[in-house]
């Protein structure tokens, strides 16, 4: 497994502060909960707010960001379009992410699917299981059948994002409806994983397959090196005829 | 829409005959079932079972078909290697194939898919739901969000398939699972539509939009003539230098 | 195939008007040039330019189009933001696109990619051939194996596009370069086709292969009518317990 | 990056016995060139022929196998059905297979697809360019845009394969053709890569990029010990109903 990777997990922290509920779940904030296995494995581990100055995402920040995870929901339009523009252009140039839950709706995400990413929502803390439908996929190294989490808000199709270049888990939902969970796509650069779970008021990333999904999906979304693509006027024309004599 | 289509309807035939509860759903055979929407719709449609010489799939009706639709069960390896080579030679060739329910386990389906095809299965009657999570594919034109089947079996996941081309529906079953249950794939210049819905005892074959699925897949399979590829020893290298002066 | 097709054929029309070479090949614009074929084809067809107020686009043509082509190479960023957003979500809505050669860097495609959408290129008139390397697809009905353009501008990898949902075609340049120049997207209930071709020095809107392979793409664009999916708070949770008894 | 991965390279091992020109490019055989170099990463690398008892693809071997290399030519039809069989169970169950040039008419690659895997092919010695299309891809860390080969055996589309999961690579020739060279594909449990290069005459195999990709496949391909599905006959309907209270 690779290690040290630099790791920022960036999250809204609404909620925690001003819902009772979700304090008693996430006491330090869901980018602590998100940071700290993540830590534990190894990698250099930073978290940034919306509330700092740049929502915490300086480009010294981003300079040191090899992925980058993104937790928001309900301030997402007090994302600045400079920020945003900033974190967009990272990720063409390498930076991975990971957006998480209710980041469905977050500028950056919408920016860099070219869809409105809608879906269907019910708060009815129902049953959630992810199936993993590519066992292959080094996301789920390490994860059974499927994930089982007892209470989630549920998200149904239609989820209005482009085909995935893979679909790694489909959701199922006790009232019904159906999710593609686990989805992965490449722009520019850079490797991009939408992981449907983590509603603020369930304990879902302190569920441990839950956290072995994320720090799974770090490693496969830190960038790989390949070649860096040269853009613009190519060179002259060379007809090329070394033909074996 | 196409007209004009020349559907060969294979049905295994076994259940209808020896069972009961199958017979008096599908009297006529799940062929019949499956021919007749067709038939109205202007299509020249025929059928072919396993019992009759060379399973109904002779040259000559197969030099008649545009489009093939499988439905078989408990006697798959009866269907003789000679006929499932010429099914998949039909189908490289440009014959349209669609592959409904335990069709999965077919010899065809198998040959054309290089995996097991394997899946999880229950007979419970239980509810499922087959939800569109691509809305802009013919073969959901007309379709609803989901098409709701009050009793069927239960197919699960992981479904040993390839990754489909496109994955146009997901079924969700009230026991807890999931399902890939309309799959693209392509094969040589032919188009195949896997269909999961239609166990033997319950009337699928006679919903309504079950057969508007099954009437747009033999639309969308039916050979669109693009280039006949030209394969083996190309002409002489020609090194090309007609630059512009 | 469809017929009566509503298509509205966008281009910047400025080279022709201050080029005289560009302006011997498309004596009435690049735009005349590609909707008159598809008149004959008897679709409905209309043009819109840059200079026209609103670029042409107003809500009544965009309401009376079911598919846009989109030509524009120097000038860009002259497009107004609100058509750009205007055709974005009409695109989501269901409209068509077909995106061609230069449009690549137009604000529309970047917009619904949420790519650089750069890549190489050279003027050099070289030879091109675009192969086509899925010949089940309707977009080449009736092409041959390849298409000859004895002199184009050179577009090389690599394109900084996401992954395509289909590769349909893929270019071949004398100078040693090769790109893939048939590529589909579906976004929201749209679908989006990219084609290379069409430099505006070099009359390749007046080959007749170019042309059918624009025509095909009009007719696999054209909405599908499938679900229109609903959004937002979905109806309160019914656990279902409809199991055979 | 992964140690110790268990290699094993398998080669017909005919032309380099029968041909003085190809001996003199790979003395110790193909095999021999292509296992080194993975071996001086710390792999665990063996070799399989054709002549020797069963392949030398006993079940011991493939026991201690992780990733199989397989290089073949004139002699597809030697290699018996049985072993064919035992190694696609294998890949089925998670066995990485990479498989290289003429390999592509190999009994195994041919099952493993579906498909014919026909193309073009000219052998003229002429230029080769190998495009990266897909920077982020694993497979291509520390690779250029584009591997030149000075002379190589063309390969031209089309080529007769299932739809690649993904499309790392695409050939470009001088003599005109185009090709998709590096392309991924999961069956089962294992995943696939097809690499075009290697014809017998050119020392292709020596070429430190050629190595450098051949060893990121072996890395890539390794299995990730995701969920061991569970197929057959599911446990009970049981209907769930935990919603929170």
């Amino acid at each position: 497994m690779s290690t040290g990777i630099r790791v920022t997990v960036w999250n809204e922290y609404r909620h925690e502060l001003k819902n009772e509920k979700v304090r008693e779940v996430y006491p330090n904030g869901i980018h602590q909960a998100i940071a700290e296995p993540l830590a534990e494995q190894g990698h250099a581990v930073r978290t940034a707010t919306l509330d700092e100055p740049e929502h915490g995402l300086t480009d010294a920040v981003l300079d040191a960001t090899d992925v980058l995870i993104w937790w928001g929901h309900v301030a997402h339009d007090e994302v600045s379009d400079a920020v945003v523009a900033k974190v967009v252009e990272r990720v063409w140039k390498g930076m991975g992410l990971i957006v998480l839950h209710s980041g469905h709706f977050s500028k950056v995400f919408k920016r860099l699917m070219g869809t409105s990413c809608d879906l269907k929502w019910r708060e009815a803390g129902e049953n959630e299981r992810l199936w993993v439908v590519d066992p292959t996929h080094p996301i789920v190294s390490g994860i059974g059948e499927y994930i089982d989490l007892e209470h989630e808000e549920m998200y149904g199709e239609h989820f209005d994002i482009p085909t995935p270049d893979e679909l790694v888990m489909v959701s199922w939902f006790a009232g019904g409806e159906v999710f593609r969970s686990g989805c992965t796509f490449r722009r520019g650069g850079g490797k991009i994983f939408y992981f449907r779970p983590g509603h603020e008021t369930h304990p879902t990333y302190h569920n441990a397959q839950i956290q072995k999904v994320i720090a799974n999906a770090v490693n496969w979304a830190h960038s790989t090196q390949g070649p860096t693509p040269v853009y613009g006027n190519a060179k002259p024309l060379e007809v090329l005829t070394n033909q074996e004599a």
